[in-house]
């Protein structure tokens, strides 16, 4: 049987990468940025809004999920899909960033992580074998291996061992995941991707060991890259994604998870990333950010009071008809519609941001464009 | 000069009229129900939305509007419609309502009434002139006189001052009205309609006494009804509206504010009321309860929580493609898009329900649609 997943990649400028992510819910153009909807739901945008701002994929998350409404009731339900009303691909986050979050919570064993819920303190345990069921539940296109997630400042001891364990587990998965593909042929999607995760902390040895070791386990329909975005300099973020890039076949997508702010997205095209997540754009949004071409502005700032003005000339998401003086007022008397309109503009932005890169690369001039578009989303910072 | 607002009624059957009020925005088809922007924004909804649920007509608030942004910077932003988007008619209430909500911070006088902001505790001065400037700034089609409102329940000496205040209020708000409407021709809309407001309680005599000095003041665009709503028991607001049905004329629109629930709309389009507003769909959407065919239910009700089904079969309304499972898990998990898909919903309630009360009225057989709607209705209070 041919797998629905395939990906092509169709042009290459440098380390840039443009093409097309086959899915059984349909193509995805990268490079592409992912909204976030971590409770089956991109906070405050419905599945319409997301199609009409060009999003093609989205996420949800496992963790989340899994205790609100709970996986088994979703399978019920038909899948996230069908629940949540997206027939386009998702991916779900396997918990791994959530669970080794709970501080004081959770207790980790090679076994896998026994933690309370955040919600009522009930006590749960992920393993990567349960969490491979929660998510063949929950029935995203592709689903993330459970790993070992460590803060981005970890030292090289602690990320050393977070970054074997989840190869091990990433075995775990496979395992457990093939049964599961084999045997749970009533699942919502039947055949879905297991991507594992690149980690390794900031230690680019430790990066190019994840990255040899998780190849040794065989082929992968696509990489994901965790660990990043978590409190490291950018730097050092941008150091690991060369180190990365070196490694992992080019004939597969990569998604650098968690990340994130328009200029990392750039920066991460650059160096050979296809797919991109991060609830910024939604939760920026709701406390008054928005990203323009020439940085991240507050709608709140008194400077907007009177301007007639759209968010950002030439924008063409769905608010653009509103000018800054009636989205300022929104906020400032706290309507809903205000975080709804700055919401559709952040993800509209990013979305939009990947579609001129995929653009830039198909012609030829990512290295053109990129240093000019960071010049000017960085000249924010003397301007404002 | 021809007026721009016109009142043509095209049926009646029984109590009940249908008609077409033109205003300089555009045409509204009666029975209406208005949704209510009290701070230029239908809570959670956008103009597309409204346009797309049917909605032709909206309201916003002067006393609301007023302290935030600010009368006078709407006007500088081209006035509400342009401020809003909404292109279509406007209706601002007066802020009477809020302005003798605030026990304890007001004082009344025959001048008019000096308040605090709830907002920030500055000092305010509401008068019939300054209301009628203020709704100038505003620029909406139409705009409701300034009036001295009541409880509902309030003795017959309390609601014939009140009354009688209202009604040399409607002789100053006149005069400073027609000033405007001569001299202040660079309003951002040039011409608009003054309605008066029947007030009197619950005291049928005062409803008479209020009607007639109403109509001895002169001719009116339309007519407002007051004071209803407001706490007492719905016998009496029927009982009152019998009384006013039978005193205004009826070649003019009657507009009963802050009205309301699905079955008070369909007892007073009964009773010849051809307009109604009321943030009761937007307001109780937010806390999970939504209109249907057979009563009000709730969301978060645990009966719901595997339901495939729409909120309410054969709904027509932009959530319909969502379960009630999937609704009810969004309001558990707090999302946004909860809510909003129940505004959706209840408002979209009453605008079809109006149409159809619209179209039983075109058909003649108004009797009996309205009571088997109502027996439906009512069904509920023993159902759940």
């Amino acid at each position: 049987m041919t797998s629905p997943f395939q990906f092509q990649t169709t042009h290459t400028d440098g380390g840039a990468r443009a093409g097309v992510f086959t899915t059984p819910h349909g193509e995805v153009a990268t490079p592409q940025f992912m909204p976030v909807g971590t409770l089956a739901s991109v906070k405050a945008l419905d599945p319409e809004d997301l199609t009409r701002l060009g999003a093609t994929m989205i996420l949800a998350n496992a963790y989340h999920l899994r205790l609100r409404p709970g996986d088994a009731m979703i399978r019920t339900m038909g899948g996230l899909h069908r629940f949540m009303q997206w027939d386009g691909p998702i991916l779900t986050d396997s918990g791994g960033f959530q669970v080794f979050s709970l501080e004081g919570l959770r207790t980790i064993a090679e076994e896998g992580v026994a933690f309370r819920s955040h919600l009522d303190g009930s006590l749960q345990q992920f393993t990567p074998e349960s969490v491979m069921q929660i998510e063949r539940n929950l029935g995203a296109d592709v689903i993330m291996q459970f790993d070992h997630v460590v803060p981005g400042q970890s030292p090289h001891e602690l990320a050393k061992v977070a970054m074997e364990r989840s190869v091990r587990w990433l075995e775990r998965c496979r395992v457990a995941f093939d049964r599961l593909q084999a045997d749970d042929t009533l699942a919502p999607t039947p055949v879905q991707a297991l991507f594992p995760i690149v980690q390794g902390g900031i230690h680019a040895d430790l990066r190019r060991d994840s990255a040899r070791a998780i190849m040794n386990c065989g082929d992968w329909v696509g990489y994901g890259v965790g660990g990043l975005s978590v409190g490291e300099a950018k730097p050092d973020m941008y150091a690991m994604l060369d180190v990365v890039n070196g490694e992992l076949p080019t004939h597969r997508p990569r998604y650098l998870m968690g990340v994130g702010f328009p200029e990392d997205l750039v920066e991460g095209v650059a160096r050979g990333i296809d797919l991109f997540d991060c609830v910024a754009p939604t939760r920026m949004g709701r406390t008054g950010a928005f990203f323009t071409g020439t940085g991240r502005k507050n709608i709140k700032n008194a400077q907007w009071r009177l301007d007639p003005a759209p968010l950002e000339d030439g924008c063409t998401c769905a608010g653009t008809r509103f000018s800054k003086a009636y989205i300022r007022h929104l906020f400032v008397a706290e309507e809903i519609l205000g975080l709804r309109l700055l919401s559709l503009h952040n993800v509209h932005f990013l979305v939009a941001l990947m579609r001129d890169a995929r653009a830039a690369v198909q012609a030829g001039t990512f290295a053109g464009w990129s240093r000019d578009w960071l010049a000017r989303y960085h000249s924010s910072k003397t301007m404002s």
